[in-house]
């Protein structure tokens, strides 16, 4: 069986739009397993000028959607069922990298877990966790 | 015991950035009650042309925030530990609303629970529930 | 489209030796609305005589999984694909009941919400909140 | 700082009536790491012969606690906030081992996540995944 190809899963993470909005990319790791990252801006913040819940969680369900898209038979779409994220520390920092990897590849359902870090002065820090389910379309 | 007022929970809701950034506002319907809504706008969009998981997510997390914060005493501050989103339906619409409702307050962590709605053509529709635990500061 | 009859989740729910087990006994409300109780008992408890989280989740997943089958069309059974739990006060009382409801039916996948109260003295206290997604088999 | 003895964390997991009812023993690995197992027994099963999803939650729900605990200052004992269980895989075996980490201890909050193999023929395969939030008291 192929899977999805590398390119497949680049250019359906190039039409989502939202992606542009937060300034994400996409780094497709392996079967399974990709990473999206995107820059700190002080428009994706929250009152106290950390990066907002909803804007990792935004990154983190891309990396989810999409490492589960790339452990799936060519010509899938994928699409979240739900997922659950924890915030671990305040998002502060440079860059955010949000890795995910497939928990367990399924014909239909997906389980996927993607932790976030901060970069800051050359280190990281987990900043939030992610375990989320997603289907084959 | 005095409630965060109306004003302050408001005041705080237009020190985030992200919201502005997705067009959202926030109504406080009651102490414990609130609602978030932002238009349809193509960037806000994932790879199918529905709103994106995250951006739901955005919504629906400011919503549980400052539901909680509107119930919790004057002087308090809150943020995120965690949250989980069921996508129910396809996030088409002309408009979307977050409605938050404190589940149970507390003197440290807070319950919460919204639904998001998806309004066209004058009808709403359920497109995402979630369920989200907040911390007093 | 018939739906799942009240007997056959009934009959359904009497092969779980789980319920047996934890002494609990279900009451289908409506299509996509059931009511799973037990009672009190010492052996259900945690270290500070509270009812285990997990007991509470046993209840009331099962409380989701037969709202969801009790909304299935004839012949389906049914799944869990996951939960979440909050916890939300100490699960201290005479006996607890898990009300489920769906949230949203699906073809494949059905979104459930279980409120979780503890009864004692005549009243009832919310204790915990579920929000799950159901599979059809 | 010390942390809660080994053997601390070992009477408080006497001390949970709901583990003898499941058959559950604990091991304390590290400070943040536990594991907790229990034997295939049929009246934890649902209505497959599968061991209760609800009871999968008891054991890894107890794993993330006494994790949690055992990251802990002496002195604190531990309550489950909420968690998120996604099930994998049918949960057959011969025995049951929930594996729980501790991703950020905290003053307050400790997040935790535990894996769930079922072991059968000297294998084991991931049946389950919980993410969760435990709060010091």
């Amino acid at each position: 069986m192929d899977l999805v190809a590398r390119e497949v899963v680049e250019a359906n993470f190039s039409r989502q739009p939202a992606m542009a909005l937060i300034g994400a990319s996409l780094v497709v790791l392996d079967a399974g397993s990709v990473e999206v990252s995107f820059p700190f801006r002080a428009d994706l913040t929250q009152q106290d000028g950390f990066i907002h819940a909803g804007i990792i969680a935004t990154a983190a369900d891309s990396a989810c959607g999409y490492a589960a898209l790339s452990s799936m038979p060519e010509g899938s779409d994928v699409l979240s069922v739900e997922f659950k994220l924890n915030l671990l520390r305040p998002a502060a920092g440079e860059r955010f990298v949000a890795r995910a990897q497939v928990l367990k590849p399924g014909k239909t359902l997906t389980a996927v877990r993607a932790d976030v870090f901060a970069l800051a002065d050359g280190h990281e820090r987990l900043v939030a966790a992610m375990q989320a389910t997603m289907i084959r379309r």
